[in-house]
């Protein structure tokens, strides 16, 4: 049974302002619950049908288990067929180690405002091995339902971090940790020699990376486009130029 | 002054039975519809504002222009805020050039769902030059609003064809056309010899590639994860794989 007080929190948790009140979002579907399952996170509720509940009762002894019928799991979804289970999870707060930074390879966001992109980022940053993303303010939110579900669990693993982005880079600078952004008049991706270690910068979906972003990079890189002919498209979609980006940049440390 | 007639044809556009009626399709916002009256396609009408209308004037002379108010062009946009224009254009009936496919690479989609999806691999390849993409009829829609749109203009360019792909890929291995497929279990793509004819497989966003396809390739490659844990992303979104397989096939051409 579903307290109205519960139903409330849920139905809230689409919006930034709860989810940072109660420090908790919400992840929908059998399968995305499962990769939190699997996760660091900590759960503070699932809410499930009883078949669920009965099916996987094996992993769930320490959750805080709420069973529902479909009339109150349509109250809480947004789903257009109903999940099995909706799960309350905590918003992790991670420690920056700027010594794992600097060994690493990271990526910088730099105001990516569709959070389907920002999902679809966070999951090609998890398949290259990148361990912090750091965003600035006018990024979209991790959390937000849009997000996590295009991240297809992403999410879970990668430890995003929200900051101002000029102090950020200009302190890492100083330890001699490239930073490269993505341009559309830079350097041949493919003819450039790129480090194992460093930040790679993406910009906003229709202005790019900022001006003030730009001042703080040491290298302009481009994807070359192969259309041969005027009037082709004129840019990548974020997540599709990320995908290249970081494949180009981990093909070559084997 | 937009007719109940004109209003009605341009709401139907949103389902495909009245776009294959009427052999037109909708394209929404100033952008698009600039990338529109560069290409290649018959513009049946546009609807427009009359100050996007006297901006424009030079090259509409010969396009069929409606002025509307707000108030009518609320009743046929999809879009939160307004657009200055809507066009409707004809569907083009591209002719199949065999010898053309057979002497470069292109792309073939076995059941690409979601109509997002769908535009976002087009724009990706006319950026690297794909002029020909095959898909079955498990594929979305590409006059779907949602693809043209995610398509950025290359849904005007990029000629798509919706055949029966076993047939079709039959026949063109008889020309000793060689047929990648992306898998999850396949070959290194980074260390494959990739040919510069072809085509290239990517399969449906949950389900991958039908038996029946994987049973048609020569060739089974695969964007190796570097995540180097357990319970890492399972799979790349379909968008970012079809962007990276083509960067790894175009990069080593030059």
């Amino acid at each position: 049974m579903l307290s109205k007080q519960i139903t409330k929190i849920v139905q809230n948790l689409e919006k930034k302002k709860f989810r940072e009140k109660y420090n908790l979002f919400k992840i929908e579907g059998e399968k995305l619950v499962g990769e939190l399952l699997h996760s660091s996170l900590k759960i503070h509720t699932l809410i499930a049908f009883s078949s669920w509940i009965e099916q996987n009762k094996k992993v769930l002894s320490n959750v805080n288990t709420i069973a529902v019928d479909e009339r109150e799991m349509h109250g809480i979804s947004n789903f257009q067929s109903l999940p099995q289970v909706i799960a309350l999870a905590e918003i992790p707060d991670y420690p920056y180690e700027p010594e794992a930074v600097a060994d690493s390879l990271s990526l910088v966001l730099n105001g990516i405002q569709d959070p389907g992109n920002l999902g679809t980022i966070l999951r090609v940053a998890d398949w290259f091995g990148i361990r912090h993303v750091f965003c600035d303010e006018n990024c979209a939110g991790i959390y937000n339902p849009k997000c996590v579900q295009a991240s297809m669990g992403a999410v879970f693993r990668v430890r995003v971090f929200y900051t101002k982005l000029p102090e950020f880079l200009y302190g890492l600078k100083q330890k001699n940790l490239p930073v490269y952004g993505t341009f559309l008049n830079g350097e041949d991706i493919y003819k450039a020699t790129l480090s194992t270690r460093g930040l790679i910068v993406m910009g906003n979906e229709g202005k790019g990376i900022s001006k003030e972003i730009e001042a703080l990079t040491d290298r302009k890189l481009t994807i070359p486009s192969f259309a041969g002919h005027a009037g082709s498209t004129e840019s990548l979609n974020v997540g599709v130029a990320t995908g290249i980006v970081l494949s180009e940049f981990k093909r070559r440390i084997d």
